[in-house]
């Protein structure tokens, strides 16, 4: 990641561009200035990382709007934080759902206000049609779920998803490789995902499948996920025998320091899990319960 | 798929190129002419297809011997008719599958002499390296197993697996859309991994993922897929809630017809449900059970 900018140029630049897209006179030059300043690497989540609470609400909240993600500033939107919608990506990746199925998502996400649809590849471009201007982003799943494929069909996937609208990519690391100890390899497929993403304007975030994973590996797997540049680090995919656990997103974050988001993911089904999860330093919640999660309720689904 | 040419007319073509092949003295001239000739189409496999048994075996087992699975026309070896190993890809697919199973597994395809191993992609380029010149063939999974991603991430993945070396490329349908209806965009999506893999003389298996799917579904897919030009239908990934079942397996042979594969895959762990699945029509079979189901003992493996 690149070193952060002055926080007031930052503001101030951001503010421009905000400007620039609420007047509807945005253009190519200011997008170029804002990211030349780092917008991109402002932080991967407001409220604790770098540049949170620094910038003025009111423009974020018209970037958003805006469906300006592709500065890399609008997740979760500022003005929500502490509302626990805005941790959760509204989840749903079984092989067999329809696209009625997949709008009905993204019109639930919209009506509770969550921080993003999380969706299989195919379709990217529909929901992010659909969640455009809404404040809701569109993230797609990457190399998913078993991290396995070549790295550089992984970044490919990753360009297609983002250029289809997608803000966020969530991409499974090569685990048979961590745990081969071949950990070079494990940061390039990293690096070369979190590249195609941010020429994007997408964040990533890394997907380790803690279930399958010792907590020496989880930590290997933290920090070449820093190293690589990812954003946010993430539990589980929801298609292994195990999801997140707090132990491990506990660990996670004591890895990834303040600055990196944590995504809990998988078998989180209820307020209270939830609460802990974040209580245990998530960032993000990721869950097909994701209704049930803010009604106090408790779900069936296993994701 | 083209028509089929004369049979003697491909048989001579073959010959001269497996001689060539033997000889050190391949050339692409020789290789084009072949492939002009439909040598690429001349049947998924021994036996039963178009074209099984008519070409000289001797021929043929220097070409397999020689690594010449790209010109279509390999597997399972003719020689080898009736012997069930000649059946198996020797599966390994679990995420966290290190770089020393998957050099156990190949170890073991070739001494027992499998059709070929099924691997995550990343694992191609080594396996296939491994495997050059045993006649047992490289077998890679593309949007596996989901199938889910965009069309032309598929067809990305499966241009690089076959550049790394796989002969053979077994792809997931994206389910959510024949279920949806859009025949369309299945069709098309088959239709991207087939020009793909048939460009590098790779043959594509279609997984249907049949356990998600009702029968007049599993008779769509199959349609689409034949249409598409695959070479073979596939019955499930073994990550899904089911594997194969005898009325699948009878349900796919008897819509795509003689002259395209069917391979079974999921839960096949013995030596008579390979035997049965054969005698329903499956002309491939998909384990990681392989040794348990030759030597004919029952395995504990889910796939």
């Amino acid at each position: 990641m690149k070193a952060l900018p002055d926080a007031l140029t930052l503001e101030n630049l951001l503010a421009e561009v905000g400007e620039a897209i609420l007047a509807g006179r945005l253009d190519a030059a200011a997008l170029r200035r804002a990211e030349a300043a780092g917008a991109h690497d402002a932080g991967p989540y407001w409220g604790s990382g770098a540049g949170g609470g620094v910038l003025a609400a009111a423009h974020m909240q018209g970037l958003v709007s805006a469906g300006a993600c592709r500065l890399g500033v609008c997740c979760p939107d500022p003005l929500r934080v502490g509302d626990l919608a805005s941790y959760l990506d509204h989840t749903l990746l079984k092989p067999e759902a329809t696209v009625a199925e997949i709008d009905t998502l993204c019109a639930e996400a919209i009506e509770h206000r969550f921080a993003s649809v999380c969706v299989n590849g195919q379709w990217a471009a529909r929901c992010a049609e659909i969640l455009s201007g809404s404040g809701v982003l569109c993230c797609a799943v990457v190399g998913f779920p078993l991290g396995a494929m070549p790295s550089e069909a992984k970044a490919y996937e990753t360009s297609r998803v983002v250029e289809d609208g997608a803000c966020e990519v969530d991409m499974v690391i090569p685990i048979g490789s961590l745990k081969s100890g071949d950990d070079a390899y494990v940061q390039r497929d990293i690096a070369g995902v979190v590249a195609a993403a941010h020429r994007g304007g997408a964040r990533v975030k890394v997907i380790f499948e803690t279930a399958l994973l010792e907590p020496s590996e989880i930590r290997r797997a933290c920090e070449l996920a820093v190293r690589a540049g990812a954003d946010f680090v993430k539990t589980s995919t929801g298609f292994s025998k195990g999801g997140a656990t707090i132990e491990d997103v506990r660990l996670m974050r004591s890895v990834v320091g303040p600055s990196v988001g944590v995504k809990a993911a998988g078998g989180v089904r209820d307020r209270d899990s939830a609460e802990a999860m974040i209580e245990a330093g998530a960032t993000r919640i990721g869950a097909s319960a994701g209704i049930a999660i803010v009604r106090g309720e408790t779900s069936g689904s296993s994701y």
